[in-house]
């Protein structure tokens, strides 16, 4: 993996690719069969981080030649871990209709799945709109003091993070009764905003669980879904400015843990939500 | 479909089996294969309602030969119309783990895919617990008057339900500016809570959008998820009893909506956390 090594050091001002676009580069091998390769920057502590994973599982789609306009959902269940090195995506379209797509999405390795997803693309049209949720309440980005995640969780280093509220428990933080997190967070180095993007922002929050009992404990998500709010305008709009993330958990208990989510644009607009299931022990 | 009309008026306590029961009943064709039937009291204005369908695809894994534990997460998929008639379940168990395990299924009607849908089944295991959700203040069920969804609602028939907050709208009620609905909902007639139940309520809301414009309009859910928090002893506890259901959106616009949802057994546990993404036209 040397030469995907090099390019740690790239950024959208050099001669290089982003990181991001190089972790979730695919190549066509035939007609609904990617291949791609985990990329070192990240990695989590077992295998790559699940939202770059996503991220890669909506790109086969977004380069499939028969992919009809934009993501409207997507589900990613995390099946067994993924080893550093290849791995094939099978991306099928299993239904096109006027204004919806439906796919069904296969990653493996060695002849394993290891990530099953479904995604749902399709056109937008103009209707009543309304946003219900109410964004959290948080200074601007720059007034919030930059707080990176723990050094060896190496995925995250591509993220620039402000903790608004429920920031990673420190060894003296101790029982915490709510497990809301709140961040502005975006690309470092920046990046405009895309959907595959996006969808690795969904992800970004560490297990609630962390929080709610002030330790680090094995957990990892099974299963993720984001329905995405914001069109290819409202992107462009976000470019590279800082996304306010904020999670909570409805419920923790024998062995899983659930998370609601909302991804925010820095004017206030909802760009997508999203959910999961986490698998935690202790 | 006259054989399964007739089934209409059977009861638990009768000699035959419960609608909801004959609703979902699947006949095994070879290792992943299974066939069934639309049935008529759960018909919806265009095919099926989406909660039997959702109902019938948990079955297809539950009565699967390899199935390992109980539900954890469901995802469903609605790609196209299901018509009335018999229609084909493929489900495969795409990643078995000591705890955990992964399907793949899908519903097709003369070859075509109608339904995709993934799902997470697993063992639970003891450990630390907490609900952080809050159960919506709500009279006990007796005490909430029973109302009806619009008669042409075939599947509502097969639910009694008692709505405590946004109930569906009449032609004088006019825009709503919150989209929350809370109810007390059961089988009609009284059935025994399992899972399959379970996943059926999870899509018993009518469209948000209904309640905010204060009218009816086409739409339909393209991705039901459901998180199952129960285990088998709960929904014993639960038993056919009422249960307490709470939905609300956070955004709508540009054709879509999104909705998330709560189901809480009589006595305040959280038996499910479930979303969606729905379509919309007005």
């Amino acid at each position: 993996m040397t030469e995907l090594d090099t390019s740690r050091d790239t950024d959208v001002c050099g001669t290089g690719t982003h990181v991001f676009d190089d972790a979730v580069a695919l190549v066509a091998a035939d007609a609904h069969r990617y291949t791609g390769r985990t990329h070192p920057a990240y990695a989590n502590m077992v295998g790559p981080f699940g939202g770059i994973t996503a991220a890669t599982l909506l790109r086969a789609v977004q380069q499939h030649p028969e992919v009809l306009g934009v993501p409207l959902s997507l589900t990613v269940n995390y099946c067994g871990p993924l080893a550093d090195g290849e791995f094939e995506i099978v991306a099928r379209p299993v239904r096109t209709n006027r204004s919806t797509q439906h796919w069904s999405i296969e990653l493996s390795q060695d002849g394993a799945v290891t990530t099953t997803a479904t995604a749902v693309f399709g056109t937008h049209r103009e209707t009543w709109s309304s946003t219900e949720a109410v964004a959290p309440d948080a200074p601007p980005a720059q007034d919030v003091a930059q707080q990176s995640l723990p050094e060896f969780i190496a995925w995250s280093r591509n993220y620039e993070m402000r903790f608004v509220e429920g920031a990673v428990p420190g060894p003296e933080t101790g029982e915490n009764p709510d497990s809301t997190t709140t961040l502005w967070v975006r690309d470092t180095p920046p990046r405009p905003l895309d959907f595959a993007a996006l969808t690795a922002l969904a992800d970004v929050f560490f297990p609630r669980v962390f929080l709610r009992r002030g330790q680090y404990m094995p957990a990892g998500t099974v299963s993720l879904t984001v329905y995405f709010h914001a069109d290819e305008h409202a992107l462009a709009r976000q470019s590279d400015a800082s996304v306010l993330a904020t999670a909570r958990s409805q419920h923790f208990g024998k062995g899983y843990f659930d998370q609601s989510g909302e991804l925010w644009s820095s004017d206030g607009e909802l760009l997508a939500t999203t959910h999961q299931l986490v698998y935690f022990k202790g």
